[in-house]
C-alpha cells in the first residue's frame, strides 16, 4: 500500500496551515495573557505573537492527522514545541546579539538583556506546563523525548558557539551541529505528533527520519537560500551569512575543497570587519568555480529524497497526503 | 500519636546530610562528567561542584525518609532539585551581576554571560531529564508540580527585578516575591518527596504548609543575618544587602513604619552610591527605634512556628523526628 497520491493540494494544505496557526495562537493567548507579572508574560506575549510560520506545531498536528488522531488532542503537545523553539529563539538572539528577527526588535533589544533572559526561561516553563496537559497514557514517553531535545538544543547551540572561534570546521562537524540544533526538534514534533496517535515503534523510527532529514535539508536549504534567492523574495539583505561571517555548509566545503588561493581568497574576504556586496559576488564566483553551490544542492536533495523515502514507509500505516505536500513546500520553498 | 521527640540528634542528622549530599553528588557526577561538549558541560560541572549545603535535596530525601521510603526511589527527583536551584542561582548571577558565589568566581565570571546563559539552560534540561528517571506511578503529578515550582521562581524573579526600580514596594508584596522565589521550590521539595512516598492529599497539603513556611522563615532568617550576625560566622561582609541597596524585609518595614524623618535618614543613605560601614551602623540603629529588627524577628518566628505547626500534623503519618531536627537546624543557624 503506498499513500502517497499526487495530489494539487497546495491550497488545501496551505487553509489546514492557517487553521493550525490560529488554533495553536487561540491556546497559546488563553494560557498567556491572563497572567502576572505583566514584566514576565509582556515579552513572552510579544514573542508568541509574532509572524512566524508555526512550522513545527504543524508538523506533530500533520503527524497526529495522518494516522487519523485527532488536532484537539495534538494541540497541547504542537503548542509546547512552538514554546520550546521560541525559547530557542530569545536565548540564541542575546547570545547573537541579533537587534532584530522576522522584521521586529529582538526581547533583548526591545526591553533589555535580563527581561529576555528571564522571558527565555519563562518559555521553557511554559513549554512543560503545555505538554504536560496533554491527555495521553504516553506522556511521560513524550516528556522524555521533549527534554531529549532540549538538551540536543543546548548541545547544538554550544557547538555553534565553539565553531564560532574556530576557521577549521569540518563539514561533519557542521552537521552534527545543524543536527542538535534544527533537525532534532523537527524530528520531535513528528515523533511526538506519532506518540499521541499511539503508532508503533517502527512507525515513530520512521517519523524520526522524516522530520530528521527534513530537519537537515531545511538548514543546508537556508544557507543555500542567503546566496542563491532573488533579494526580494527572502526579505533579507543577500549574502547576510556571509556579510555576519556566519560558517554555513557551502562556505566550509569550500574551505576544503578549494585550491590554496581560492582558499586564501576566501579568508581575505571573511576576514574584513565590513564585507560589501562587491566581496559577496566575488565569494559567490569562488564558491561556484570550486562548485560548492553545486555540490550543497545535491547534499539538501539526498536529505529530501530520505525524507521522502520515510514517508514512503510512513505510509504503510498513515495517509501520508498532507506530510507530502508539507515536505513539497519546504522543498519549493524561496524564503 | 505524636512523633516529635526532643532528641539530641544534631550529630546523626549531620551524618545524614553528609550521606544525602555524597548520593546526589555521585548521582550527578555519573550524569554530567561522561558528556560532550565541554563548553557546556565543564560549566555546569563547575557549577553543580560548589560547596552548596545541598539543603533542596535534603529535604525532599528526609521527607521521603519520614514516610519510610527507600533514599535510591527519590534521589533522582532530589538531584532534579538541586539542579533547579543551580540553574536559578547561574541565571540570576548574570542579572544581578554578581562576580563571586560561595567563595568561587560566578559562571558568567569565569567564562563569559554566553556559556552562563547556555549552561543555565543545560540545568533546567538536566533537570527534568533527571526527574523523569524517577520510577513512580506519580511521576506526572511530580512532573506537573515541579513545572508549576519553575514558572513561580521565574514569576518571583521577574517582581523581584520590578522592585529594584520602585521605592514603594509593601511588605506584602515583597512576601509574595520571597514565596515565588524561595518558599516555592523549598515547599516542592517537601511535596515531591510525599508524593514519592504515596503519601495522601492531606498530608501533601502539610507537606506543602511546612516546605512553604520554612522558606519564607529561612529568607527572612536571611535577611536578618545579613545586619545582626557576627561578621567572622557569616562569611560575607556585614550589611551586604545594604551596601549592595537592596530591598529586605527589614528595609520595607521601618519605611512603612517610620516616622518622615526616619525614613529621610534612611532613604539618605540608601541613594549614595558608596554606602559605608557607619552608614551600616546608622541605618542598623534607626531599624532598631523603629522596631523593624524586633519585628522581623518576630514574623520569622512565626513562619517557625506555622513550619512547627504543620510538621505536628505531618507527625501522625510520619517519623518527623529528622524533619524536626532539620527544622530546628534552620532555626539555629548562625550564618
Amino acid at each position: 500500500m503506498n499513500n502517497i497520491k499526487n495530489t494539487e493540494n497546495s491550497i488545501d494544505l496551505s487553509d489546514k496551515l492557517a487553521d493550525y496557526k490560529k488554533r495553536i495562537q487561540n491556546y497559546l493567548s488563553a494560557k498567556i495573557n491572563p497572567r502576572r507579572p505583566f514584566s514576565l508574560y509582556d515579552p513572552i506575549h510579544y514573542t508568541m505573537s509574532g509572524d512566524g510560520k508555526r512550522l513545527r506545531p504543524a508538523l506533530t498536528l500533520l503527524t497526529a492527522e495522518a494516522y487519523a488522531c485527532s488536532i484537539e488532542h495534538a494541540i497541547p503537545a504542537a503548542a509546547a514545541l512552538e514554546l520550546l523553539h521560541n525559547f530557542t529563539l530569545v536565548h540564541d538572539d542575546i547570545m547573537d546579539r541579533d537587534d532584530t528577527r522576522r522584521g521586529r526588535a529582538t526581547v533583548h533589544n526591545k526591553w533589555d538583556v535580563n527581561i529576555a533572559l528571564l522571558s527565555g526561561d519563562g518559555l521553557v516553563a511554559l513549554a512543560y506546563e503545555t505538554l504536560l496537559e496533554t491527555a495521553s497514557e504516553r506522556i511521560l514517553a513524550v516528556s522524555k523525548l521533549f527534554t531529549q531535545g532540549l538538551i540536543e538544543v543546548c548541545e547544538g547551540q554550544a557547538l555553534d558557539i565553539e565553531f564560532e572561534k574556530r576557521d577549521d570546521v569540518l563539514a561533519d562537524e557542521y552537521l552534527e551541529m545543524v543536527g542538535k540544533k534544527t533537525a532534532c526538534l523537527l524530528s520531535m514534533c513528528t515523533q511526538i505528533g506519532g506518540l499521541l496517535a499511539n503508532t508503533d515503534a517502527i512507525n515513530i523510527q520512521h517519523l524520526k527520519q522524516f522530520g530528521w532529514s527534513l530537519g537537515i535539508a531545511f538548514q543546508i536549504q537556508d544557507d543555500l537560500l542567503d546566496i542563491t534567492a532573488d533579494q526580494h523574495t527572502i526579505g533579507k539583505d543577500f549574502g547576510s551569512d556571509i556579510k555576519q561571517h556566519k560558517k554555513t555548509y557551502i562556505l566550509i566545503h569550500a574551505l576544503e575543497k578549494g585550491t590554496d588561493t581560492q582558499v586564501k581568497k576566501i579568508r581575505a574576504i571573511y576576514e574584513k570587519p565590513n564585507i560589501e556586496n562587491d566581496d559577496i559576488l566575488t565569494v559567490k564566483d569562488i564558491f561556484t568555480e570550486i562548485g560548492a553551490i553545486e555540490h550543497t544542492r545535491e547534499l539538501a536533495a539526498d536529505y529530501f529524497s530520505s525524507a521522502k523515502e520515510a514517508l514512503r514507509e510512513i505510509s504503510t500505516k498513515a495517509d501520508v497526503t498532507y506530510l507530502d505536500a508539507f515536505l513539497n513546500l519546504v522543498l519549493n520553498r524561496k524564503a
